[in-house]
């Protein structure tokens, strides 16, 4: 890429982790849009799911379209010409942050599985750190997407007072069941593809079908049946697009997938995956309130907030989400509860512009 | 196993394919419960899903628990001392059948992947042989379950006047994309797995993880996330039963879907798997309605059905069920649409018994 938009910044050497361990040298990948007002009371963060960079918009250094593109920008539901928004690599991502795939200074050689168990609660902390180092004490707002709504619930209840407003989308206050089994196989279509070799792949042995396993059962619980049943149906491949393979794709939402695995395939570190994945099913907001989702929330002090949710949504699915605008209400938040049914399941906040931009732009509007 | 129930019956040889091709010698595996009436007329032929063999209940020959035991015998819903029942083991499942692992009488090999392409059309036509075999003219009822849904569709579709009465369970009149994708990516692990040797696996390099995957999966949607909500939680296991490797199973969860992999891997044939696997994909009454499935079931006659599904099936949706029970109705059969709240998903007629028994049970007994 021509340009390049991302700022570093280096987190405090050693950087303890919360399970153990801790990170030399470590740094975050951070992205900016706007001005910070005089009185630093305008910033935005953004934290992330698993997989997008901290490039959620275009920007004068990097105008590639960002995974939040329509989201973000001068007059839009972000409004950037009256917020500094920021938008953080998650630690352990590989999109310029410190991840399984750096180099270990205490070795020189990468990290791979010696990285240090990762949890949502560090990410949370590399996020503040990065926050603090912009010389801002309080965040007008922290939105969190998808894990990045857990990582954004870890913030908050680490560094009370850190945060006046929040936005919650598509997220959870834990992994249940059903998630951590389809993350869990997920992990395992990596770990077993010979090529993972307990991490110690290479580019010219690569575990390609793994992570394709992985991508595609992704999509399979990102997206809706709903929406599958309307979008692509019992449509067939054209003869010519199809491989010669008995058992090769041969419906159009098998291409689909195909098509999503192959682009993400090499764009991702698979050991960062892991870690990532694992940290998602690990994060539990009853760790704070002595084994109780509701009381941990409780934890949580901001003065008002706003929790989206679809009701398409199978992995993160909207009682999740309920409980987290209950929770935070009970905490003695003004809590906004927006229950959609956009037919596009957990991805529906990268799709459904129109109903995300016109609440989060709405909430943003009145703060 | 000391006893065996199975009786086989031999097939029309050559017996012709939907898609093309034929099989010699073949012969399909079936039990059966109760004695058949002089007048021939209190026969209830029971279509597996895609993995289950024959031997749905206990019987003198095999007192063994049979697949659906707490559903056939006698004064249970399916009373054997009144009907005389009939389970066949799918033609291309390996429980006894001809299927992708038998020899090609040809070559003397097995067949492997040059086992003609499967449908469920063939899978009803076997069944059809069966009964006629043992001189029914028509069936007082048919009942199939999942993918023998499909194929009692199928059954009825392409033998007019071969059945009074229907029961159809947890099933859907074509499969849809979500259901698709689901398939096509167990199949895809096991194919992927190097040991699958594009069918030429051996007992001693044999395709044990992509089966596992597969397994796996399936049984991630065979249930519900509201069941495991309820079931597993979040709980962990005791250390000693985790294992050494860093992204092993450390939930309950985990090791319950590890459970049931292990159980499935080495007693279905992978490739038996595969061609009964996309064989459900296939499946689609619209093709007998010129692109329409309501058309398709409008061309099956039956006097009563029904129709049986429940709210949290994902692989499987309501919806569909409901689809089979408009279609039947408006082809004039008298239509009871059982819509249950079973918290068990997909796989509820295996495990919610009292409903499914009394529904099944109250629709025989008025028979």
């Amino acid at each position: 890429m021509a340009h390049d938009a991302r700022r570093y910044c280096a987190l405090p050497s050693p950087f303890a982790m919360k399970r153990g361990g801790a990170l030399r040298d470590a740094r975050v990948a951070y992205e900016t849009w706007g001005m910070l007002s005089d009185a630093r009371d305008n910033a935005v963060l953004i934290l992330t799911g698993l997989s997008p960079s901290a490039h959620a918009a275009s920007n004068a250094e990097d105008p590639s379209e960002g995974w939040w593109e329509a989201m973000i920008g001068p007059g839009k539901a972000i409004d950037t010409s009256r917020w500094f928004v920021i938008c953080v690599n998650s630690l352990g991502s590989d999109k310029g942050s410190t991840c399984a795939a750096s180099i270990n200074p205490a070795t020189g050689e990468p990290y791979r599985l010696d990285f240090p168990e990762l949890s949502l609660e560090d990410v949370a902390n590399a996020a503040h750190v990065v926050i603090e180092s912009l010389g801002i004490d309080q965040l007008a707002c922290l939105i969190g997407c998808s894990m990045g709504g857990m990582s954004a619930l870890a913030y908050m209840v680490l560094h009370p007072g850190s945060v006046r407003a929040h936005i919650s989308v598509d997220t959870a206050p834990q992994a249940q069941p059903f998630a951590i089994a389809i993350r869990s196989l997920q992990r395992e279509a990596i770990r077993l593809d010979p090529h993972w070799n307990k991490g110690h792949y290479r580019d010219d042995s690569y575990p390609t079908d793994g992570m394709s396993i992985a991508r595609k059962l992704g999509v399979i619980t990102y997206r809706s049946a709903m929406e599958w049943n309307g979008r692509f149906a019992r449509i067939r491949l054209d003869p010519e697009r199809r491989d010669d393979n008995p058992f090769g794709a041969e419906f159009e939402v098998e291409s689909y997938l195909e098509g999503h695995a192959q682009r993400f395939v090499h764009t991702f570190d698979p050991n960062s995956y892991l870690y990532l994945s694992r940290a998602s099913d690990w994060f539990d907001m009853a760790e704070y309130g002595n084994g109780s989702v509701m009381e941990g929330l409780s934890r949580i002090r901001v003065e008002k907030a706003m929790v989206i949710g679809v009701s398409t949504d199978i992995l993160f699915p909207l009682e999740q989400q309920e409980q987290i605008a209950q929770g935070l209400s009970a905490a003695g938040a003004g809590v906004d509860f927006v229950a959609l049914d956009s037919p596009q399941g957990h991805d529906a906040f990268l799709v459904d512009i129109p109903n995300y931009s016109r609440a989060i732009g709405g909430f943003l509007g009145q703060l």
